[in-house]
């Protein structure tokens, strides 16, 4: 089994709230998984190759809870626009130009490669309803390195007409794109993803529920997001009395599930959420660029439900799970100040847990860099930055968060091999 | 007279909330000054030399209102901590090291070149209480490009031993660094720069006045950042209803003095502020960042205050205006739904015309590109970004200032020169 030994100041977090520093140590994997984090390198370990990074920080790899891979051609625009507008000036007609297989081709290798740059190697991703360009993006992603879930989207209802599939159409894509899925792709695997209840009819729901259950797939959506969103679902679903439940309703709010958002989940919502063992993508920058409102976090913390981060681009403007990281504290200040200061903000070293840890939870690993899991690394230099001397680990993880800047990523390492 | 020709998508914003976009123009700069902006070049120019910036954007460069030159060593690191906290922690001992001219020197011509980078060409800085030092920053704005005012800052109380001077040191000091100053800078001027009430005793207040009116020089400080940092104020001057009467009584609140902030200003004292014509350096990033609060500025600016923005390094962790407009842009939707959707958010526009036209105005220069004005421009490319056809250089602007890569920049000039 081949080893390999990363050397550097290794950062990560294993325990919520608190960062694991060994200055000048040795990350060693075994056949593309961790054996182990050193302060000393042991004995056994003296003749295996090591990649020497200096004085650089060597770090678990970001995950990335929720985003639209088809809107990464409209990031940065279209933000004084509010939610129901927003899908429908800018990202329904962005999203039908994805029926162009070449089209898609050409997004998708530059988003692979941008999230690769920016450390991200573990995804939930939103497709479009096309099941071909979703073939073409788990192509793109898996040839960059980047692995987890994507989503072929169904809508069926209150869509555009170049954006919406008759309900056979939808369940039977889906059908045909997650048999295409078996044994084509090593680190990818499909996801369902209706797009949000009110673009779903109750046939499609039913439909989604027998092939997560034949096929054994996990599901994502949305929940909670907007104020006139919540009001809308409410119309549509008078039996049930809180948005969760159209899709409980439908068995498609489990222990695999992923809602993103939950900016206006109560203590009811938040109940079922913790209950179900639902994962939350909690998407900060989303949330205040097209004016949704601010999640609770602290509180879902504090309560136990599984609080994970999401760039939610376009929606979000920012793919690097840093600046989602730090969005996500600035968020927090707010609704500190906003709780008369009860709920505490998150600390850099939550934010650091929530872009790592949190999220490799998803995917069956264990918190921080653990014995067993894949390798998932970044190693990160903050050489250019001025003035490093006398600064803790601590300190110069926190100032790589918050100046964000890609280009000081200096190697990445997904599921055991270096990638970028 | 020098002729000079920009060539390029040229956009500026002469009115707030407007933006005026002449695709493929020209700018046409006599003798450093601005001649005017054209969609087609007039024939008496047609021999000039001409920089044609191709799809580029040609943009007024950022002024950026309040930043703190020494802080740039502690860019996005203490963000834990609170403004009182944070100052006794992080800053006031980063602040003493600029006894060291060597240190200085090095520090802030790293901090001049990435002005520049960024696309600052006109500041309001505040350095230490150091009279060398600031000649240092002052020197390296110089050299880089940077143009503007620097504040030698004055504070003989409530601060530690090791950074804090006599009212009578501290009063000279700040005398001959004025006198210092005449005929030495082409481009940077002095301004008083008391650090904020709770930092300076009346004597020392009272001496700022007449330096004030004895050599004509502008007034820069703090106003109602932090709840705990007014009521100290408040505590400190008993014969003081609001904060800004603690400027005012000692004649330091007028026309030319600019007050970072404002974030607790109420009616009463942006009443003030407007009858004083007092310029407001609104920090939105620094102000959430160490969690002091959400300044109104949509009411400001409807009641005619002259807002404008600032970075507030290293309370703000970003240098980039870009960065501070869209930070802006998102504090203002949270007062937008903290205020039951009342007061209006900022559109893109707007924040672009807040970090442009806005700051401007304090330089004596009209709103956008004004002909009789000095050129301070950019020109900025999205080559480097995906799928740029189809959009509208509206659409194009918003993106730079959302995505805010640096790297995008790809010439400044300043004072009529390129600088980079």
């Amino acid at each position: 089994m081949e080893t390999l030994i990363l050397k550097g100041n290794i950062v990560h977090a294993p325990v919520f709230g608190e960062l694991s520093c060994i200055e000048n140590g040795f990350l060693v994997c075994e056949g593309g998984r961790i054996e182990g984090v050193y302060a000393q390198l042991p004995e056994r370990f003296s003749g295996a190759p090591a990649e020497d990074f200096g004085g650089a920080l060597v770090m678990p790899a970001f995950v990335d809870m929720h985003l639209h891979a088809p809107q990464y051609a409209m990031l940065g625009m279209g933000m004084d626009l509010q939610l129901l507008e927003w899908l429908n000036t800018y990202t329904f007609p962005a999203e039908s130009k994805f029926r162009d297989t070449a089209y898609a081709r050409s997004l998708y290798r530059e988003l692979a490669a941008e999230l690769i740059r920016v450390g991200t190697t573990r995804v939930c991703m939103f497709s479009t309803i096309h099941r071909e360009s979703t073939h073409v993006l788990m192509e793109e992603l898996e040839r960059a390195g980047v692995t987890g879930f994507v989503g072929k989207v169904n809508m069926d209802r209150n869509s555009p007409d170049f954006l919406r599939e008759t309900t056979e159409e939808s369940l039977s894509e889906t059908e045909r794109w997650i048999r295409e899925c078996e044994g084509r792709y090593a680190n990818l695997r499909p996801m369902l993803t209706p797009r949000f209840s009110p673009s779903c009819t109750d046939g499609l729901m039913r439909g989604l529920r027998e092939l997560s259950q034949k096929y054994a797939v996990p599901v994502q959506s949305h929940l909670s997001e907007n104020v006139d969103e919540i009001a809308w679902v409410r119309r549509l679903y008078p039996d049930c009395a809180q948005y969760w439940e159209t899709y409980d309703k439908f068995g498609l709010f489990g222990a695999d599930t992923v809602m993103a958002h939950c900016v206006y989940s109560d203590e009811r919502e938040r109940a079922a959420i913790k209950e179900r063992g639902v994962y939350i993508a909690h998407c900060p920058d989303s949330n205040i660029n097209i004016a949704s409102g601010i999640a609770p976090i602290r509180r879902m913390l504090g309560e136990g439900l599984r609080v994970t981060l999401g760039s939610d681009i376009a929606g979000g403007a920012r793919l690097s799970m840093m600046d989602v990281a730090t969005e996500a504290i600035r968020t927090s200040k707010r609704n500190w100040l906003d709780t008369g200061k009860r709920e505490a903000f998150l600390t850099a070293a939550e934010a650091f847990y929530l872009i790592t840890s949190a999220g490799q939870r998803y995917f069956g690993a264990g918190p921080g860099f653990q014995k067993g899991d894949r390798l998932h690394a970044l190693a990160v230099s903050d050489a250019a930055f001025t003035h490093t001397s006398g600064l803790t680990l601590a300190q110069r993880l926190e100032r790589m968060m918050y100046l964000s800047e890609a280009r000081s990523i200096v190697a990445r390492f997904s599921d055991g091999k270096r990638v970028g």
